[in-house]
């Protein structure tokens, strides 16, 4: 079936093995590519040779800058009391959205997994010990805001029973269970309206 | 809201302009492109490099290829006597894609579409005009598989006059309309149903 040109096939085939790009959409892909300008695929070319090797961990959060020390991190306008823990800067960018949380972060860059071979010591849990134990007067507390689910969980009571090794004194946090908002009670599952009920507020 | 390292964020901004790929995708994808290999994104911007400069038409039926003349028209196992006229490279790709026909192709790289101020001279109209001409003795049908809307009607109909002026015995024809196999019936449109029934035939 090699009926296109073998370098329009390989555009394809990488878009292909990118994640949530199916076939369908890798050809239509690679055809467009055909029709932008030859500057616009130079441009990304260069974009993408130099992407890595730009992109590095902020030496105080983990979060992903070209800097040594992240936006986040430098933003004196930030309360550097309170640390949100997440488990990617994809959740670091989903939290910093809405403009709502002005602390700051840190990122494991993953979880606690062991059915995937990933223990405490694949995610960045030492650096954040080792910033609290230094900044032990100035931090208030930390929320753990990785995944409410099974890795998710266990990754945060981890970290929690750790902190409280280095600093018991800390508060320790974790976002609340419930139902989103703009949801439907018939479309909810069983276990968020169990934690949802749980978690009622008095009106 | 500048919290991405710039050059994730162009390579985000590059895949948030691609067709079918939006904000949310394309922040994934650029996430993505920091994981793989440095060598794999310097073989993708390799292929970006040189997409343009390899692909072109083939001299015969516009397809795309490397060569002068693509592998469907210098297959002597296809049936050159039977052209079908498709729109574009993806539909002569479908159509081939089930290895029923066997005949070869003739690329329009659009469709007469005054509204986006396409005329007939923006497509490769010609070219099939001077094939018909020139091999007028050995072509004994030309299928016009313009897309069943009204820009691919209009399309087909111009282009058949055309033909029957240069090679008034030649047969011209059309795609069947009907229902799509394993289609439903209550969710068919009025439209295609009444073509259906139109071209209904003998059990």
């Amino acid at each position: 079936m090699n009926k296109l040109p073998a370098s329009l096939q390989k555009a394809i085939d990488f878009f292909d093995k990118l994640p949530s790009i199916g076939g369908k959409t890798a050809r239509r892909l690679g055809f467009y590519l055909l029709r932008i300008p030859q500057s616009d695929l130079e441009e990304f070319a260069a974009i993408l040779l130099e992407l890595k090797k730009k992109s590095h961990y902020c030496k105080i959060c983990m979060n992903l800058t070209e800097e040594e020390i992240c936006a986040i991190c430098t933003d004196s306008s930030r309360d550097s009391t309170m640390i949100t823990v997440v488990e990617d800067v994809i959740d670091l960018l989903s939290m910093d959205a809405g403009n709502q949380y002005n602390g700051v972060y840190h990122v494991l860059h993953g979880r606690i997994d062991p059915l995937n071979y990933i223990g405490p010591e694949e995610i960045y849990i030492q650096q954040l010990l080792t910033r609290i134990k230094e900044d032990k007067n100035t931090i208030k507390e930390v929320i753990l805001a990785t995944n409410p689910n099974t890795e998710g969980e266990a990754t945060a009571l981890y970290i929690k029973k750790l902190i409280l090794e280095v600093a018991p004194e800390l508060r320790i946090s974790r976002l609340a269970y419930g139902l989103p908002i703009g949801a439907d009670l018939e479309y909810a599952d069983y276990l968020t309206l169990q934690r949802a009920m749980e978690g009622r507020r008095d009106l």
